[in-house]
C-alpha cells in the first residue's frame, strides 16, 4: 500500500511563507514566483494519478541556474522543501508537490547550448523536450538514443532524474548510459559542475552517475551534458500476432535465447489496442490478441539474417502470424500505436501503473503471474512492454469513483511486485520509485542499503529539502 | 607535486597489532595472515613507481566475503586503515599501503560463478583475471569488452575499483558500462549486495555505480556481475606511419572529424616503439616515428568503407605510410607491440606514468605541448595513447638514482596536468586518482565537489578507515 501521504491537503501558508516569497523578489521575478491556486494545483502531481499529493505553497518557474541556487537557498534557511519538476510525464509521483513545498519547474529553461559534432556530445538546459533534443542531433547527423515513450512531451531533466529508459534501451541503454556531465545545485545550495566533457574521466567520485535517477532527493539538475552516438542505421521491423500472452512472452525469450540484439523489441496486449483503436481507429485489434514487434538495425546481409531469425523466434512460439514490414510507413504507424498505447489507456479509467522489471527468461512466467493475479483480484490489467529488456508495465485500470475496484487494483499492484521480487526482479525498471513504489522499494533492499541510502542523501542534502520523502 | 608521504617507513606494530591479529584467528585461517616482512614489502604498493607507500602490518588473503567483513569488523573496531588490492598492477597508487594498515588481497577469490548466455551477464569473485573472463565467456560466444593494457594481469575487482578503460572503450565504453550489480563489504562492516541483475532497474540510488571508480575508499568489492556483449565481429586493422607526433594527433582528430567510430584508435611514439625493439626484436622503430593503428568492426562493405575513410584520414593528416593490413598475424603483432610498451619502458628505468584526457579536438594541441615540456624540462617522455578517446599516456622515464631528473619530471608532469585542464581536460582518463593524481584532483575539481566527495566518504565509511588519505 503506498505510504500513508495526506491526500490533496490544501496547505494555508505560514507566516513564513510571505516572507519567503519577499525574500525571492530580489532573485525571481515576481510574475514567475506563482501562487495562484489553480495554476498551483496544476503543478502539484505528475501522472501517476494514484499517488497522493499536497498543494505547494508557491511555483517558481526558473530561468536560469543562479534562479534555481537562490529558490534552494531561500528554501534552505526555511526548512521550506524544494520539489523539481520537468514536464510532469512522471508515472510514479516523484514530482508530486509535498506539504508546504516550493515547487521548481524548469520547463522553461529550454536552450539547446551546444551540439558538438567531433566531441559527439550536447550541452543542454533541463527543460528541453526529448523529441526536440533528438530532432536537433538529427539535423547534425547525430542521435540521442534514450526515448521514454512519452519523448513528445517529457524532458531530459526529468528523464535525468528518472533515468529513463525507452524503446531502444533493449540495444542502446539508458539514460545514465548518456550523462556525461550535470550542473546541479545541492541541497547546501552549492551550484556544482559533476562529470566532464572527455570521452573518459575518473576523477574522483562518480556523483553525476549518482545523480542520475536520484529524483531530485539529492540536487537539482540545471544543465546536462550527454553523449551522442551516429544516426541510427536504417531499422527492420517485424511483427508476431500471438493469441496468448505467455506464446508472446516465449517469443521474446526465444529472441534472446538466440542471442541476437534487437533496437527495440515491445508487446502489446488486446486491451491496449482496442483502447488505441477506439481512440485512432487503427484497426489493430482485429488481427491480435496481443502484439510483438521486433526492429533489427544491424546494417546488410547480417541484419536481414537477424530479422528472418525473429520471425523463426516467433513462429517457434506459437505465432499466429510473423513477417518483417515492407512498408516503413505501416511499421512506424504499429510503434506510433505503441507510443500511444498509455494515454489510450488513460481515457478509459484511472491507471494504476506498474514498472516491474525481471530477467528475460522469466518474461513467459511473470506475464503468466500477471494474468492470473488479475483475475485473482478481478482487476483489468492491460500488458505493455518493453519485452526485450524484461520491463513489463502492466496497467491496472478501474472504472471512475469505485472505490472497491481500487482496492482491489492496489492489491493486485502488491502482488505482482511480490511476484517479480519472487522472481529475481526489480520493482522499478524505468519509472523511478516516487511514491507508488516506496513500499515495493522497501521490499527489494536490504535495511543495510537503505540505510546507505539515507546516509548518501544526509551527505548531500543536510537539511533534507529536497524533494523529501520520494524514494525511501 | 605529490603529497608529503611517508617514502617506505617501516611501521613496528602497535600493542594493538598483535590483538588484531590474535582477534582474527578465528575468522581466517592463520596461514592466509602474513606477517613475513619479505611478503608485506611486496603487497605495499601498486606499479606507480613513483608513488610514496608503507609497509602494512599485515596481508589478509582473504578467500571469501565473510572474511573480507571480518577483517573490516576487526579493524573498524581498532581503528586500523584496510586497503584492498588485486593484482597491484595500478598506476597511480590506489593500492599503496598506508601506515599501520592491513592490506587485503582479493587475488585468490578467483571463481567465475556464473556465464548466463541467455541474460548476457557474468557473476565473478573480484580476483578473476581480466582476460581470463575474456576467455570464459568467448567460449559461450560472449565478449566482456573492457580491456586495459594490464588485461594479462589484471583482476576485475582492481578494474571495478578503478573503473579501468582499455583499449576497445573508444568504440565500446569502460568499466563502469559493464557493472550491473555489485557485492561490497562497506566501511561499517556489513555486507551488501548493490545493483541488480536485470536488463534494467532504476530502485534507489545508483550505489554500484558509485562503487565503480572509488579506488577502494568506499568499500571492497567481493563479488561482480558484468553485463555482456555478444562476440566482438573481426576486425580490419589499418596502420599508420607518421613522422610527427602533431600529424599523428591530427590524423585521430581527423577520424572524430569523418564522424567514424574506430574499434581501437592507438598511438605508439618512436621512444615506445624503440623500447619495445630492444626488448622483443621486433623491428618496429625502423619504419615509423610514429604508429597510429585503428580498428574497424563494422560488418561487412559499410566496414570496408570506413577503413578506407580512415587511410584517407591517416593520408590527409600527413601518414608517410598508411594501410589496411591484410594479415591478420601482423596486425595482432602491431597491438601486441602496443601493448608491451609500457612493460618494455620500465625496463628503461623509474616511469611517471600520465593519464590526461582531452576533448578530441585538441589532441594534436596536446601532444604538441607534451613535447615542449618534454624539452623545457629536459625530459624523456614517451607518448601512448588511446588517442581515439583523447586518453593521453605520456611516460616521464628517468635514469635510475637521479635526483635531479627526477625533480625535473615531476616538474613536467606538473605542466602536462595544466595543460591538459586548461584544454578542457582531466587528471586521469582510467588509471584513478590514488596518490599520483591527487594534487591534480584537486585542481580540478571545485572546493564544493570535493566537500561532496568527503561528505559521501564520510556517509559510507564513517570512520575513515577504508584507504584512507587516497583520492581526496
Amino acid at each position: 500500500m503506498p505510504p500513508a501521504y495526506p491526500d490533496r491537503v490544501n496547505v494555508s501558508a505560514p507566516a513564513s511563507a510571505q516572507e519567503l516569497l519577499d525574500s525571492l523578489a530580489g532573485e525571481v521575478p515576481r510574475e514567475r514566483v506563482v501562487t495562484d491556486p489553480d495554476v498551483l494545483e496544476s503543478y502539484s502531481h505528475d501522472e501517476a494519478e494514484w499517488a497522493p499529493y499536497a498543494l505547494p505553497l508557491a511555483l517558481v518557474r526558473a530561468e536560469s541556474a543562479r534562479e534555481v541556487q537562490a529558490v534552494v537557498r531561500a528554501c534552505r534557511a526555511r526548512a521550506i522543501p524544494v520539489v523539481a519538476r520537468g514536464a510532469g510525464t512522471g508515472l510514479s509521483g516523484g514530482a508530486n508537490a509535498v506539504d508546504g513545498c516550493v515547487v521548481v519547474s524548469l520547463e522553461a529553461m529550454t536552450a539547446i547550448k551546444t551540439i558538438d559534432t567531433l566531441e559527439r556530445l550536447a550541452v543542454v538546459e533541463p527543460g528541453v523536450v526529448n523529441d526536440h533534443l533528438r530532432a536537433a542531433c538529427a539535423e547534425q547527423g547525430l542521435w540521442y538514443p534514450p526515448d521514454p515513450a512519452s519523448s513528445p512531451w517529457s524532458t531530459i531533466g526529468g528523464n535525468v532524474a528518472t533515468n529513463a529508459g525507452g524503446l531502444c534501451c533493449v540495444k542502446y541503454g539508458v539514460t545514465r548510459d548518456y550523462v556525461l556531465g550535470l550542473e546541479v545545485v545541492t541541497g547546501t545550495g552549492e551550484l556544482v559542475q559533476l562529470g566532464r566533457r572527455t570521452a573518459k574521466g575518473v576523477a574522483g567520485y562518480d556523483l553525476a552517475g549518482l545523480m542520475v535517477g536520484s529524483e531530485g532527493t539529492l540536487g537539482i539538475v540545471t544543465e546536462v551534458t550527454v553523449k551522442l552516438r551516429p544516426l541510427q542505421a536504417p531499422q527492420r521491423t517485424v511483427a508476431g500476432y500471438f493469441d496468448s500472452i505467455v506464446d508472446a512472452g516465449r517469443a521474446v525469450r526465444a529472441v534472446a535465447e538466440a542471442g541476437l540484439t534487437p533496437s527495440a523489441l515491445e508487446l502489446v496486449d488486446r486491451t491496449c489496442l482496442e483502447a488505441v483503436d477506439a481512440w485512432k481507429n487503427m484497426g489493430l485489434s482485429a488481427d491480435a490478441d496481443v502484439l510483438v514487434l521486433g526492429r533489427i538495425d544491424t546494417p546488410g546481409t547480417v541484419g536481414d539474417d537477424e530479422a528472418a531469425c525473429m520471425i523463426r523466434c516467433f513462429d517457434g512460439a506459437g505465432a499466429t502470424w510473423a513477417a518483417a514490414s515492407t512498408d516503413e510507413a505501416e511499421a512506424d504507424a504499429l510503434f506510433a500505436a505503441r507510443r500511444l498505447a498509455y494515454p489510450a489507456l488513460e481515457r478509459l479509467g484511472p491507471v494504476l501503473t506498474e514498472d516491474v522489471c525481471v530477467p528475460k527468461r522469466h518474461v513467459p512466467e511473470m506475464l503468466s503471474r500477471i494474468e492470473q493475479i488479475g483475475r485473482a483480484h478481478d482487476t483489468v490489467i492491460a500488458d505493455i512492454a518493453h519485452a526485450g529488456d524484461g520491463n513489463l508495465h502492466p496497467l491496472l485500470i478501474t472504472p471512475h469513483d469505485d472505490e472497491p475496484a481500487r482496492e482491489r487494483a492496489q492489491a493486485a499492484f502488491h502482488d505482482i511486485i511480490s511476484a517479480a521480487l519472487e522472481l529475481g526482479g526489480t520493482v522499478t525498471g524505468e519509472h523511478g520509485v516516487g511514491l507508488l513504489k516506496m513500499p515495493g522499494l522497501r521490499r527489494e533492499l536490504s535495511p543495510e542499503v537503505l540505510a546507505m541510502h539515507a546516509a548518501v542523501k544526509s551527505a548531500l542534502d543536510p537539511d533534507h529539502i529536497l524533494n523529501p520523502g520520494k524514494m525511501f
